[in-house]
C-alpha cells in the first residue's frame, strides 16, 4: 500500500497525522508494506501560489501510489472551496473515482450508501450568460451517460450482493427531473434483472429523505446520483451521531485506484483546538484496509475504535471528554492489546 | 373567495372533501363569501382522455378563480406522475404561482421554508441523447434568471421581516454546482442589504440537512431553489411528526392568485381506508384564510385543528385511533364551540 496523503485543511491537519500512527501500527503487527508521502495541497498552498491540482498530477499519482487518504478541504479565506473543487472533484473525475461509497453504520444495521461521483450536476457543464458585468441567467447542467451509469449500477449491485445484502433502493426524482430519472430507472431494472438476490425498490428523492429520518431501519443498499447522495450521506452522518463518525470510500473499480475521505469538512470553528474527531479518518483507513484485501486489520481496528468512542476519551462531539490525542493514546493502546 | 378544488387522487379525494366543511362553517361564522367548484383533474380523467391540464386553463383559471386548493396527484398506474407533472408543474409554472412557502411547526419554533417553485431543474428544460432505441445521454438543466432569483429573494425576504422573523439562510451548493450558486448568493446577498433587520447566513445543502436533522431549533427563514426546497420541506415534514401535518401555498406575488396543498401525496397505499389525515389540508385552509387578509379565522382553524390533534380522534399517522370522519367531526365540534 502506496499512499499519497493529504491533510488538506483545517481540522484535516489534526485528524490526518493523528489517525496515521493506527494504520503504521496495524500493518506492523500484521506484516503489510506501507508507505505514504504527504502533500501540501490545500488552501495555504492555493493562496500562496494559486495551484489547487498540480499540472499533471492526475496522470503521476497512480503511477506512484496505490491510494490518496484525503482530510478535508475548505478555507473560510477562500469562497465557494474553489481549491477544494479544483483537488477533490479533479481527483474524483480526473482518475474515474466514479463508485463513492459511504456507510451508515446504524444500531439497527448498515446503510451502504453508494453515491455516482463524477457525472450528473457534478459533471462540471454550465455556464452563465452575462451583461453589463452581472449574471443574468445562471446554468448548470445535469449530465449523465447511459454507459457511466450502468458501469456504476452494476459494480454497486455486485458489491452489495457479495456483500450478503438483500434489498436496494434507487433514489431518483424522475417526476421533476424526467431525463435523468428515467435513464437511471431504466438502468436500475435492467441490471437487476441479473441479480436475483437482490430486491430492488424506487423512491423520489424528497420521499426517500422523508423515510430515512423518520425510520431508517428498513435500507440496506441504496443507489443515487452525485448530487442526491451528497445529501443523503450528510443525513445518514446526522443519524449516525455526527459528520465526526462518518467514513467514505471513492472507486475507480477498472483501475483499483481509491481515495478515502471522511464525510465531514474542514470545521474551522474547531481547527486549532485539538479536540477534532478522528474517528472519521480511522474508519476511512478501515475501508482502505478493507479495499486491499486486508479485512482482519480493517475489523481489528473497527473494533478498537468503537471501544475508545463508548470511553471518557472520546472526543466532545460525541459524548467523550477527550481530545485528539487522548482519543488515539486509548486507539492505539486497544490496537496493541488486542 | 372563489376557489377551485382540486381533489386529485389516492387520499387527496379523501381529506380535500372532509376539511372543506370546515372553510364553510367559518366563512359563515364570520361573514365571508365563499363559492367553490370541484374539478375533476387527476389520474382517472388522464386515463380515460389523456386530458392532465386542459387545454386553456391557465388562462381560464384566474378568471373565474382566486385560488387552487388541490389534494394530491400520483397514481401507481401512471409512471413518473407524468398527469401530476402536467398538472402540478404546468399551474405552478404558468400561473407563476413562484413562490412556494412551507412552514415547518415545531414546539422549537415554526420555520418558514420558502422554495422558488418554477425554475432551476424545474424549469423543464432538458432532454436525451437516443441511439438504437435507448438513452445514451440524459440531460436535465438548472436554469435560472437573475431577474425571477430577485423577484423570489425579494418578496420572501420582506415576507420574513414583516413576520417578525430575525434570521434567513440561503441554501445552495456553490461548491458543487457553481452557476446556480454564485448567482444565489450574489443576489440574497444585495438584497439582504435592504433588510436590516435580518440577519442572513449561507449553508451547503448537505450541511444544512444534516444541522436540521440534529438541532432544527436555531433556524427561522429558510431560502431554497425548488430541488433543495423540495427535499428540505419533506425533512422538515418528518421533524414535524410526518406528512400529514405539512402544508404549503404557492403565490404570485403580482397576481396574488394562489395555490394551496399539502406536502403529502396521493399515498395510495391507505388510499380507500377512511384513516387519511385531513390536518395538513385543514393547514392549508388557514394558509389561504391569511393570504386573503382573514387572520382571524385562520387562527381560530390552527386552534381547533391542533386541538383536535391531540385527541383520541386523531388519525392513527400521528397518535390517534381515530379516522378521518371522526378527526373532522371534532374540529367542526371545536369551530362551533369557540
Ligand atoms: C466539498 C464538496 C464539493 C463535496 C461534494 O459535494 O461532493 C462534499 O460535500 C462531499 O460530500 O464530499
Ligand atoms: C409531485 C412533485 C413534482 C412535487 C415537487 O417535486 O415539487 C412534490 O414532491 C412537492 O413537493 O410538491
Amino acid at each position: 500500500m502506496r499512499i499519497a496523503v493529504i491533510p488538506g485543511d483545517g481540522i484535516g491537519k489534526e485528524v490526518v497525522p493523528a489517525a496515521l500512527p493506527a494504520l503504521t501500527a496495524l500493518c506492523e503487527t500484521f506484516g503489510l508494506p506501507l508507505s505514504y508521502d504527504v502533500l501540501d495541497w490545500g488552501a495555504d498552498t492555493w493562496l500562496a501560489t494559486g495551484v489547487g491540482l498540480p499540472d499533471g498530477a492526475v496522470e503521476r499519482l497512480p503511477r506512484t501510489y496505490d491510494a490518496v487518504l484525503l482530510g478535508a478541504l475548505g478555507d473560510p479565506r477562500i469562497p465557494d472551496m474553489a481549491h477544494g473543487r479544483e483537488i477533490l472533484l479533479g481527483l474524483r473525475r480526473g482518475l474515474d473515482l466514479y463508485v463513492n461509497h459511504r456507510p451508515v453504520v446504524l444500531d439497527s444495521g448498515v446503510i451502504d450508501i453508494y453515491r455516482e461521483n463524477t457525472q450528473g450536476l457534478y459533471a462540471g457543464v454550465g455556464g452563465s450568460v452575462t451583461r453589463s458585468g452581472s449574471v443574468t441567467v445562471a446554468i448548470d447542467e445535469s449530465v449523465h451517460t447511459r454507459a457511466a451509469v450502468e458501469d456504476f449500477v452494476r459494480y454497486c449491485l455486485r458489491r452489495l450482493r457479495d456483500d450478503g445484502r438483500r434489498k436496494v433502493t434507487l433514489v431518483h426524482k424522475s417526476n421533476a427531473v424526467p431525463n435523468t430519472g428515467r435513464l437511471w430507472q431504466d438502468v436500475f431494472r435492467r441490471e437487476l434483472t441479473a441479480f436475483p438476490e437482490l430486491t430492488g425498490s424506487e423512491e423520489y428523492v424528497d420521499a426517500f429523505c422523508y423515510h430515512l429520518v423518520r425510520d431508517p431501519s428498513p435500507y440496506e443498499g441504496v443507489l443515487a446520483s452525485s448530487l442526491f447522495g451528497d445529501i443523503i450521506s450528510d443525513i445518514g452522518a446526522a443519524l449516525m451521531g455526527g459528520l465526526g463518525l462518518a467514513a467514505g470510500a471513492s472507486v475507480c473499480p477498472e483501475t483499483h485506484f481509491a481515495l478515502f475521505e471522511p464525510v465531514h469538512g474542514s470545521a474551522p470553528d474547531i481547527a486549532g483546538k485539538g479536540i477534532a474527531n478522528p474517528y472519521a479518518t480511522l474508519m476511512c483507513l478501515a475501508l482502505m484496509l478493507d479495499h486491499f484485501g486486508h479485512g482482519a486489520p480493517a475489523d481489528l481496528l473497527r473494533t478498537c475504535v468503537r471501544e475508545a468512542a463508548r470511553g471518557a476519551t472520546a472526543t466532545p462531539d460525541i459524548g467523550g471528554h477527550g481530545t485528539t490525542d487522548l482519543f488515539m493514546d486509548t486507539v492505539l493502546t486497544l490496537l496493541d492489546h488486542h
